[in-house]
């Protein structure tokens, strides 16, 4: 049954949000962009299925890129605590908080300083590439004082 | 942000698996097919997403529909344990074990006797109806003792 274009139909949990046959990789290419301390393995892709399911974990203290794209991100927290960015609004988030990622809308996900923050992200298989913000863009979220504190943190 | 189309960007679980503005529904219409125990949250439909995720809670001692489909499901379990048949195969399942069910393929979901099992299902948001066993089928997985007994913790 487990061929390329069909996985295991079982894969079992081995602790931690690790899973049988499934790799831990890296978050992003090193240099492709900024974050810090973030690893990402797919848990679902496959050609039947028109979306995928990732889960990214981001270890204590770590940050994801902050970015924008015209796909959507669909974001359960599976794992610790921490805090988001979506659009102008900062939010603490824990376990199983749900956080959807409308379109073109600047995002990022912060873990806690003591634990990791772990989350699932559902995406369309068929999908544009993440934009960084510019000078300008960082510019216009730090007029917010609350944005400016979120991004700070580092 | 929150209409139709956009979902809210943020909803808090509220504990044991149910989510602010997410409701949670019968599983599927009284009759249509046999199940006992099952609620339904759609957690993530919108157009803009190829997929939907739901989230499916099954009483203790209660197991979903035997049935098969061409869409395939990608499953996690979020809460709870219990065992599940995909194919020919039954195995016991727990938080965090992952399940992918191929195109027309039997499955069922049952959850312990002593605790509900509650797990993610992904699924295309365009996708074909599900069919029902017939005596055949039936007499047919159950020439498997293993699945047999599977199919009769009633």
């Amino acid at each position: 049954m487990e061929t390329q274009d069909h996985p295991a139909v079982f894969r079992h949990v081995l602790g931690d949000c690790r899973w049988d046959g499934v790799a831990c990789q890296a978050y992003k290419e090193e240099g492709a962009a900024p974050f810090k301390a973030v690893s990402r393995q797919v848990l679902f892709s496959q050609p039947e299925l028109a979306a995928e399911l990732r889960y990214f974990e981001v270890a204590a203290g770590g940050w994801s890129t902050l970015e924008r794209h015209a796909h959507v991100h669909a974001v359960m927290v599976l794992r610790g605590h921490g805090s988001c960015l979506v659009g102008c609004v900062v939010r603490d988030i824990r376990r199983h908080d749900l956080i959807s990622v409308p379109p073109m809308t600047w995002h990022q996900f912060r873990a806690a300083a003591d634990q990791p923050l772990g989350f699932l992200c559902l995406v369309n298989a068929d999908r544009d590439r993440p934009q960084l913000p510019d000078a300008d863009d960082l510019a216009d979220l730090c007029t917010d004082p609350g944005i400016a504190a979120f991004l700070a943190q580092n």
